[in-house]
């Protein structure tokens, strides 16, 4: 008997797609059943081996499973987990890969009322410039943090379970509160993503755009490549986390403001001082994840 | 007899080792004299095959040279220009590589006076994440672009001269005046190197900075790659640049105050709305960029 028994998803794409494929590979899942918006990605899911069959209904993909996983735009998952809520036994945990965290929680007690203590919220840091399942891979997640923030109603079994579940697709378990997770990854990476898009949309607006972007070289490259990322998708993070952005972003343009002021008075020191700073940290920063990685493919710990 | 005979370079890092190089593999140059602070840096140079000689003197650099580089930082410009006047006989034209135009040619006026026709500005778009002799390639301006922006005062056969000795390397030559020169890189370079040191000083300031860091994953690698460069570099360039920087950085704050004030009320299509014309430009820009890089492997044009 494998260890997770049946195993639903909820869209079943890049990252949806990758976790069932990592569990397959891993023998740890004895059948997998796909559920999502669009009928050929459904398909194209099954072609691709990613899952045995499409639910017919939802009730039919959350009957008997042992987890769900809910691997579409955060927008979607209070729809999800209300239309879950009336088909969910007690033999079943729910978890999701969604970039905000205190929303989703929001959104869960409010879709699953007394049965919120069966939702463990979770985060999956991975990705790909690639979406759907033709994206999907079974080594997404080698290596990579997953954070879980647990709720005070989960019980202990149900939140070791969906740890095991990612751990076994190859990823290390991180946990934060809800709050935590927020804040955190509203100053990495969505504080980040808007400042990326900004600069692109305020170049692609100037009446010289063209010249702009003949002369932008591998540096643009690389601090605008995030601006390539979904609009939809980003949109969505952004409100669903507007509270914490806000602050990040009022402390980063504070942080601008100065730098102007150094700039307009000609103060060297102190701008080379915010540079050097920025230049070390960031060395630091690389050195250490160049450590880790190396260590991963090392097969170390 | 080779195209450019006696060449002089200031400066045998990166920029200047990796001209030698490609000059040298062009058959394009007979003997190529080095000169700069570091006398070790000089001896390396020697070493690696970049430089013939390192010149005793500015005087014996300067003497004979059909072209001389300087490849210095550029709040070294002016300096090494002055240096050079009393030596510079009519047979020789100066260029550089600096990263701004229109401070350089004010240095150069001050220090070359009524020599000033004798220099060419320039600014080769082409770099690595590594400095000194060690890193000089002959490939490193292989389709890369170099600008040069002409004086009223530069002869034409001069500004072709340096115009066909980055071409001999590989070079694509192209013209703006050092005003847009400026302006141009302000937009798609200077800033963008600004906002990735501030976003790094600012993280690395917080109370959590650990935890923060902890959690940045491959978008925040990309985004902060820039801040990895050298802070006196771009100290140098971001006072000298100051006016131009300045424009791009408030036009940047009023784009960033108008998300804000979307994110305060909630207006998601308007926070769309900027990430998808940011993404649609960034998507256009990178296909175009590899559209001509891969023109460029097939030896196109």
């Amino acid at each position: 008997v494998s260890q997770f028994g049946k195993v639903a998803i909820a869209g079943v794409g890049l990252i949806g797609g990758s976790f069932a494929l990592a569990l397959r590979k891993k023998r740890a899942v004895e059948r997998i059943v796909g559920t999502g918006r669009s009928a050929a990605t459904l398909a194209r899911a099954r072609e691709l081996g990613i899952i045995d069959e499409s639910a017919a209904s939802i009730a039919d993909a959350v009957e008997g499973a042992r987890i769900v996983l809910i691997a579409a735009p955060v927008a979607q998952t209070e729809a999800i987990l209300a239309a879950i809520r009336p088909h969910l036994g007690p033999g079943t945990i729910v978890t999701d890969a969604g970039s905000t965290k205190s929303d989703v929680v929001a959104s869960a007690r409010r879709a699953l009322g007394d049965k919120i203590g069966q939702f463990v919220p979770g985060h999956p840091i991975a990705g790909r410039e690639l979406n759907g399942p033709d994206a999907a891979i079974p080594d997404l997640y080698c290596g990579k943090k997953v954070i879980l923030t647990p709720l005070a109603e989960n019980s202990a079994q149900d939140v070791a379970c969906i740890g095991a579940a990612w751990e076994a697709c190859g990823a290390k378990i991180h946990r934060l509160t809800p709050e935590e997770h927020d804040r955190v990854f509203a100053a990495v990476s969505h504080l980040p993503h808007l400042l990326a898009y900004a600069l692109v949309d305020d170049i692609a607006g100037k009446p010289h755009a063209d010249l702009l972007f003949q002369y932008a070289a591998s540096g643009f490259r690389d601090f605008t490549r995030i601006a390539g990322s979904s609009p939809e998708m980003w949109r969505d993070i952004t409100l669903a986390n507007s509270a914490a952005l806000l602050k990040e972003l009022d402390a980063y343009l504070a942080q601008l403001q100065s730098l102007r002021g150094h700039l307009v008075s000609g103060n060297g020191a102190a701008i080379e001082a915010v540079y050097a700073n920025a230049q070390r940290a960031r060395l630091n920063w690389s050195a250490s994840i160049e450590a880790t990685e190396n260590q991963a493919r090392q097969g170390g710990d």
